[in-house]
């Protein structure tokens, strides 16, 4: 094994990186601090701050005929998303509700497609485990929850399966067109862990999800999107049947008829600060290309993987994430049985700000954007140093669980 | 029949007028404006504004150690409308998502306590009768679109009425406690048109929704409200199973198990910067009073409606709204075949900002803490002049729709 970067070889990375400009794109309010929590909530970049700013002027100044503008955004910011991220057509995403509301959505109206059981692994993200046995159950379908999801793919009588493209606890990624042509079953992929971080090629796929606070830096609670494959929208019916969804929304006819196309999948007013902001940080996507952007993470987390590796031996850590960087997004998983006062430890002392998931997992996320091979170095530095000398130990950890 | 105030005894009102302070706080970027569509979208108040740049500091020198605070921002901001807006207790309302989405599920689960038809009037807001008509298919249970609020409340095997307190068209409003009392079926208010402009006095009333963006001035796409009565709390659950609505969130347990009280309404992660600009605007409401709010609107409208009397006879309007301040909201509604093309050119050549409703409708909302009698008298004033003299004829009317 060779020996790992030193400190000047991670700033001469950042030297040779091409998108090492991006990184002055975003406030770094505290320069003692090391983020690498964008995997749960993104910096903000100064001209996501200035779109925001404008937006809320056009409110103040231009009161309700700011709706001339912001009534396109749902379709506008899908359409800029399906091209700079997500590999899919114009009309086929839609910037709008939460992660958990549009898999409702979708996950309900493909089962007017297919007879068969609800299927997901049982390490995805709760909230898609929670919806998917709420709408099993209210369809009187079979709910199975896969040991793993080379199980679930098995499922002989499966309608649907949702997988989580990027795995929020492991960062293990799947091959989406592979999976996606492996399967009979409809499939309904969570974007939220990898979309803005690596490059998704969407192609055939049938449906998607995806939030956007995450690598797309679009805020706290910023708004999800769907994207539903063109060819089959006209034969799915949102079963949230709101005035947005509805063909001539402002005749407010006596009975529900489905817009056409993406359309038909909104519910209520969509939240435009939150768009605004949304189609703001897709700028800097589009500005970097998302193939950059993929490289950026693969060296990042590859850095960070063989500093964990040289350094953190013997201490009690156990990689979770592939070592592949196809096989991985953005963040690194480490299993270690104090994971939780290490966590508050480097958040606390180090002001490392990193995340855990239960039951012993510390994550590490490197937003591609925002974050210099420096970066990733003192942290997995001060991570070292933290745990050689025990100081986790004593650490309060109290702390209710934020995010 | 007395003669109408003059421009002078309208200024004297706004003199008179305990909140006539208020308008200062909001901006007027535009003197000429008169704005009287705050019921589609209500003006934004400079606190709001203060309150938006603060959460966007937040969220770029916080980053995620902001939801220690944003975490509670749905229940807090609950509690507040509660307090200051509904006669609700503490713990019964919940700010998050849609108006269509809080619909969809409070209608949708409390069906799981009763048999029986779900029933709306047909003057009823689109995006209620969708909802319900497809929450009511996809139960199996009776669609009722009644002609009219009294036949709705005597459909004898209804399990659910829905009616808007505030008619979104004519302005009429219900008596909400006594039409409560009325039924035995279990009745889900749409509050939209009411919460801010009047009194709620929700008292045992069951299940309410309704949006912040009108009166409330929280902002376009804001998010809404849902209110559950404490009593049934425990026995509704949600159909949309989110991990925000889960007992122990972060526990990221294998099972859905729905929080205590009303967080269980939650879905996915709220929209935050939404939220803070409307715990901002609740501030203004609890400065005022709901009390006086409301005297001022049923004084707003009043002389309204004296002047359409004295000034618009022969000139073709029907005034829709009840004439009995207790029987409306803060919006009137008069009734002209030419509403349209009287409404583009009150808008394009006269500024006053009002808006339209199919098919013969014409809005003009009175905001109670922006407006002022002397604004009010100017629109009705320029009202007249317009129609008078003809102007609306040969006006642009194809304007999209857009609120």
């Amino acid at each position: 094994m060779t020996a790992p970067p030193d400190r000047r070889a991670a700033a001469a990375l950042d030297a040779g990186d091409p998108l090492t400009s991006f990184r002055s794109r975003f406030p770094h309010p505290d320069p003692a601090r090391l983020y690498l929590d964008g995997n749960s909530l993104g910096p903000m970049a100064r001209g996501v701050e200035e779109r925001m700013h404008a937006t809320i002027e056009a409110w103040r100044d231009d009161q309700v005929e700011g709706w001339a503008d912001w009534v396109a955004l749902p379709t506008r910011v899908g359409d800029r998303l399906a091209q700079t991220c997500l590999g899919a057509r114009p009309g086929e995403v839609l910037a709008t509700d939460s992660v958990t509301v549009n898999l409702f959505k979708l996950a309900h109206a493909s089962l007017d497609l297919r007879d068969g059981a609800v299927v997901t692994d049982a390490a995805n993200f709760p909230t898609d485990r929670y919806v998917l046995a709420a709408v099993a159950a209210s369809r009187g379908r079979r709910f199975v929850l896969a040991g793993s999801v080379t199980e679930a793919l098995a499922v002989p009588d499966a309608a649907l399966v949702c997988l989580s493209h990027v795995d929020y606890r492991s960062g293990r990624r799947l091959d989406l067109p592979a999976v996606t042509r492996a399967t009979d079953a409809m499939v309904l992929w969570d974007l939220s862990h990898s979309v803005g971080a690596v490059s998704v090629d969407l192609g055939r796929a049938d449906l998607a999800v995806g939030c956007t606070y995450k690598y797309l830096n679009a805020g706290p609670g910023a708004p999800a999107f769907l994207y539903v494959r063109h060819e089959l929208q006209d034969s799915l019916v949102s079963p949230i049947q709101g005035w947005f969804g509805q063909r001539d929304q402002f005749a407010m006819g006596p009975t529900y008829e489905p817009a056409d196309g993406i359309e038909r999948f909104m519910a209520g007013t969509p939240p435009i600060l939150g768009l605004a902001a949304l189609d703001a940080s897709l700028e800097l996507v589009a500005d970097a290309g998302i193939a950059a952007i993929e490289r950026k993470a693969a060296a990042l987390t590859g850095m960070a993987i063989e500093l964990a590796d040289a350094w953190l031996e013997g201490l009690g850590f156990e990689l979770v994430t592939p070592r592949e960087p196809g096989e991985r997004g953005a963040h690194i998983a480490l299993r270690h049985p104090e994971a939780w006062p290490i966590c508050r430890a480097l958040i606390e002392r180090e002001r490392v700000i990193v995340d855990f998931r239960q039951p012993d997992i510390l994550r590490m996320g490197f937003s591609p954007l925002a974050t210099s091979f420096v970066e990733a170095w003192d942290a997995i530095d001060r991570l070292r140093r933290l745990v050689t000398a025990g100081d986790h130990r004593g650490v309060d950890t109290s702390a209710r669980r934020i995010t």
